[in-house]
């Protein structure tokens, strides 16, 4: 449930996704009254779902404390319990985002030795899309929170790219060893460290990000959040210049009309629904939160996210990780690489 | 001098400057022997330009220690000392980031009370142009430091925009006053200050900065400097899917010639030397930083840039602002806005 257009926007993704892909059932919580006539459109939805009834709402401007004051019973609530009992192999919500993490950290607790989850963004790059964290969970990040994210982004990213070795890079204002706070280059030089099993590339810049350089952008809350924002709001800019330039005199029109295979292919790449789903990481139990304003398509690919996620190894990968990352804290540093 | 193309790109931004713009006159510093078959080419830059020989060069890949141990009577040197001495407004390079800050800040030394210089960068927006800074002189700012960035910004976009009461606003994760780092809100509380004399805006975010929200976003180097080169990496993925967008089928690349003076407005409106220079705020002297792969019409732009600087009164107001951070400083809050 939740978002800009709940409950339609949720039945219509859920139509795009069974019209495609196979085998996922779905537990759907929100107002049965509500439901019932967006369902009845969809024969193809309701044989694949099942719907838990709940007119408690967390509303999009409640802040966290405030919705996890009224959550229990919530539709958002019943979602990530069911997750917690194992009814569901993942939760999907385009509402409220703190009010999802607060509810996710508190019912599905942390992994062993997660000090703070990390929020994925997935990215689409020159060469195809990766995977940016921590894009606004926490404000900050020491070197070991910064190794957590690369072992728990390398897990997903293999999990929802299908890359089996994805690169790694810290986000830096420079690549040189020397460029950046003491606690990037100390979560570089752990990085490094062939125990870990990483493919870890170095520091990479903000452009590093688009161009694709590596799969795993690693970055504290703050930076990857100015990242991700800057980076909508430019390609918004990009897209009205676009509209400008098309619509000046007649024969620039003309050729839009002529060009509009093109720009439908322009349009597809930028929508923003085609890499829609961020992940909360660290936790037990998959939740993804779906942008608030997305469409069906959109909806359908958060949901495509959790489906992929839950059946992947990635938490035994992540669990495997972070164990490492004990040892190696355990053991003196012999040599930086 | 200096940059990927240099002396060349310098030599043709000038011819670009002097055709389009009177009144400045131009002390050349570089290699004579390279400088004047160039020249021969140009008799309305020769007419209002004297070349200052030197043969000692601050290379690309050179380190600011490096460099600075070097410097001495180089052409990244010498510009800067006309600027120190009074026989020039204002020094352009589109050389060494590092080498000109270190160069500049030895020589030219620090406005009283400021304690970082910070680097400028225009941004392309919905509503015009906007400065950004800082850009990355600093990997951090505390809160007197933002605040000092601010009164620097705001006269720079004075000077340079032209607008007579240039807004500014705070790079946060969150709009709501209660987010961000400590040392965040605490600026916010002195920009909001009415002794400051500031159209201050509050919290913006990173797709705040395309839209044109605010005239002045103001944030520490490393922020700045993500966002900087995340939206130029940005750009460039959408000018590929556009380029890929015109070149698939006939019919495409047919209304892409038809389009094109709404595709060359586009590229005029993307291109960065439309924007092209950085300046270093915060030092006796005015030094315009050019980016080291721009084309003769970005070097006429950071040129434009500084002789506007050089001619208003950004020095003097901002002294004035920085006195009253002062003054700020030494009263008690009595209310938070």
């Amino acid at each position: 449930m939740g978002g800009d257009a709940a409950p339609e926007v949720v039945i219509e993704g859920l139509a795009v996704f069974c019209a495609e892909r196979q085998a996922v059932d779905f537990l759907l919580h929100g107002d049965q009254a509500r439901l019932d006539p967006l369902l009845e459109k969809h024969p193809e939805v309701v044989a694949r779902c099942n719907v838990h009834h709940s007119d408690i709402f967390v509303r999009m401007e409640d802040k966290p404390a405030q919705a996890l004051r009224k959550a229990r019973g919530s539709s958002m609530w019943n979602a990530v319990q069911c997750v917690k009992s194992g009814q569901a192999h993942a939760a999907v919500s385009a509402g409220n985002t703190g009010a999802l993490m607060a509810i996710s950290i508190m019912s599905l607790r942390k992994m062993p030795s997660v000090h703070r989850p990390g929020m994925t963004a997935l990215w689409p790059t020159m060469k195809g899309t990766s995977v940016v964290l921590d894009v606004g969970a926490n404000l900050e990040a020491d070197a070991t929170q910064l190794v957590t994210f690369a072992i728990m982004g390398e897990a997903y990213a293999r999990a929802v790219t299908g890359r089996a070795h994805p690169t790694v890079g810290l986000l830096n204002i420079g690549t040189e060893d020397s460029k950046g706070h003491g606690h990037l280059r100390e979560a570089a030089q752990m990085l490094a460290r062939d125990e870990l099993g990483l493919s870890y590339y170095g520091f990479v810049e903000g452009d590093d990000i688009s161009a694709g350089t590596v799969d795993v952008v690693v970055t504290d809350g703050f930076s990857g959040n100015v990242a991700l924002k800057t980076a909508e709001g430019t390609a918004r800019l990009v897209g009205s210049y676009l509209k400008e330039a098309f619509s000046g005199d007649t024969i620039s029109k003309a050729g839009a009309v002529l060009a509009s295979t093109g720009l439908k292919r322009l349009r597809e790449k930028m929508n923003p629904s085609s890499v829609n789903g961020g992940v909360l990481l660290g936790l037990n139990g998959v939740v993804v939160k779906s942008h608030g304003g997305t469409d069906a398509t959109g909806y359908a690919t958060a949901v495509q996210l959790a489906a992929n996620l839950a059946k992947s190894s990635y938490k035994d990968e992540v669990a495997a990780g972070l164990s490492r990352i004990a040892e190696l804290s355990s053991q003196p540093v012999e040599e930086a690489k």
